[in-house]
């Protein structure tokens, strides 16, 4: 072996790796692939916005690539049952076109939303030339387009894979959407990295958050055995026409920002504010010094 | 139809789709191309750099590269003049060659700002190793490179594409630059995640910044027809040698920190600071309870 | 030269960028690159977790891919040690494959680790459906299958490649954490995007801590020539059962903070904390108002 001269055991390598998976349980078929999920969210987009296609004729080209999104898509429902719920793959295959097919029908409602969210933002960036702008830059709206696609997928019990897409829109904007979030129209996110939305959010129409918000949870409720209770409203509610300026922070499922209230950057909050008031922190006291103190 | 037994319509999505494209303007040309864009600024970062290139000759590489360079730059810059200037094709490219010839030939100019930048990083933090390190590794240079290239096509009125190039960035370190923001040699972003720099921020040289700030507007005007005013001097300048702190928020376009100014961490300011000062917020009173208190 | 009709001139480009080029040290080998760096990472993980490998059998997977992951993982160490240490090729061909030996013979305990992990996460969050959820999607468990995969090269002194895969996963987390931190066993991260852990930073078993915390440095020492000094602790230490909340700031290497304490989010902390205690800001006082008052 003359370019592994250190007699590196990588035969041992393997055997100790193969004693350490034989707690794994077995898989049942492969997992999604996070690849075949990038490419069915890109792909979704196109569908909605046929304007990030270009020249190509729309018709045409639905005609062509619905039939594969939807086998591509449904493969990974079907992945996702297998993993999560141990369908066999038959039951898998035949949930994953049922829900494959929801979502491919609830696509032109979708587009709505959308619409009205990239109009939020044209309206309310005065960075914003255009909304084509809006439609090819801004991670506000990519993020927003694929938590509408994901939590589509939530609404109709999918496991993993909202997960997966919400997280895939994570990784390219540093904005964290649980598919679980209810999200009215008309919704922008300015800048987004930093913002995280819990699964139980619900955020009314025409709200308005910027980068480092979290609608996050106050604290744990735990069950008898000591586990963490699941699955009851931990996130607050926004109602309509709410903003919430950058770095604050607004916790507990209980907590309900009224109509028409704005929310002061970096204010930490974790009881309700009637509608139509704004909520200010404290006017912080800054000290000036000349420099060569110690900072 | 074996593999589509739910009697999905699929032919009803294609119809409601192409009912709902509707409203949309009828494209001109294609949009520019985010793989495209991807790929000019990786090639506009070897030129720049043919350190990376590794043991290429970077005459012989140059000579090769930059002709496919020029033209598939040229092409994504004649998308974006089509798109948003509505310009005919031919007035398009021709524009758009003249835009990429003059980025091209402003590039050793870029290269020496970013020199400047390497120089700041590595002399800025202790755990830099050397400027390979921050060259290859460091995300807030990978956001300076992005962005000096971006604000060169911005000063010369490329619509999109700039915005475009500081949103790949943005999505690769979590640093969002607008490209109209004018940045002084020398500057250097620790660790980065979640920065947010204005489009008319000034920012003289020598300056250093950490994750979290913020360099933002104050509050929107608004035209007397109530839609926001653009384009005025909404962000904040900073004078030479000036340093902010992790999590620090200035707002406003009337808000100068003075040459040599330190701004501490999580401070959140909307007046201007004096040359030569510090500002601190208030000593926060901390309070320690036993475990065992709610939280 | 019909397609560049304004007579840019590339070859006085490609002339000015040679002249530029000088000054730089000639190259030894080339860099590592980022998407072999890439590929590494991921299929160390595809050997840590064969569950993400699906139907595959793992054992053939393992004799199949463990020979070209050596190599192509020692390829890059090998450029690296080149690049910084400036060994000579053969040298640094075989220092690559004793630290790649050192790292595969590591994988079982890693691996051993990172189960911990995924307990902490499936424990910790109440959002999370399943282990799989938590190895398919968290963003805070990649960040930590690529810190203990770095870590442990940058334990065997391997140059620039720690950095480099711990940025790999920066970009796609948002969690920055660099190579040299000491991290226990069963460590959570949720949600994660703006997480700031330094080079010198020391973390005890069962330790939580959430989105935009920061383990950092609370100052720089220089040197008696004025360079900052490099290499002593910089950063915090965490003992065991540790909680830090969102956005909270820990600074400074002599910074403790005491088995089971908890810290609450936004807290800036530059003080020990004793074990067994919970750390608050003070109770800030929010004023509301009617809206239509100036923000």
């Amino acid at each position: 072996m003359p370019t592994r001269g250190h007699g590196h055991p990588l035969d041992a390598t393997v055997q100790s790796l193969l004693a350490e998976y034989r707690g794994d349980p077995a898989p049942a078929g492969g997992p999604p692939e996070l690849s075949e999920v990038a490419w069915c969210v890109e792909t979704l987009r196109l569908a909605l916005f046929p304007r990030l296609l270009g020249r190509v004729e729309p018709a045409e080209w639905l005609r062509r690539t619905l039939p594969e999104l939807e086998s591509r898509l449904a493969a990974q429902i079907a992945a996702a049952y297998r993993m999560a719920d141990t369908l066999d793959a038959e039951s898998a295959r035949d949930r994953a076109l049922t829900s494959t097919g929801a979502l491919l029908a609830a696509l032109p409602s979708i587009r709505a939303l959308l619409l009205t969210d990239i109009e939020a933002a044209y309206r309310g960036d005065p960075a914003a030339r255009s909304k084509d702008e809006v439609l090819l830059c801004y991670p506000g709206f990519f993020a927003l387009s694929a938590h509408r696609i994901a939590h589509e997928l939530s609404r109709a019990n999918v496991p993993l894979l909202p997960r997966m897409i919400g997280e895939y829109a994570h990784r390219l904007t540093g904005i964290d959407i649980h598919p679980g979030a209810q999200i009215g129209s008309g919704f922008f996110i300015d800048h987004g990295t930093g913002v995280v939305i819990g699964e139980t959010t619900v955020i009314g129409k025409h709200c308005k958050i910027y980068q480092g918000v979290t609608l996050g949870a106050k604290s744990f409720d735990r069950e008898p055995d000591g586990s963490l209770r699941k699955g009851y409203k931990r996130h607050p509610t926004l109602e309509d026409d709410v903003t919430v300026y950058a770095g604050a922070t607004i916790l507990g499922g209980e907590t309900v920002i009224g109509a028409g209230a704005v929310v002061a950057g970096g204010v930490f909050l974790t009881t309700s504010v009637p509608a139509g008031h704004a909520v200010h922190g404290p006017r912080t006291e800054l000290t000036l010094r000349a420099r060569g103190d110690a900072l």
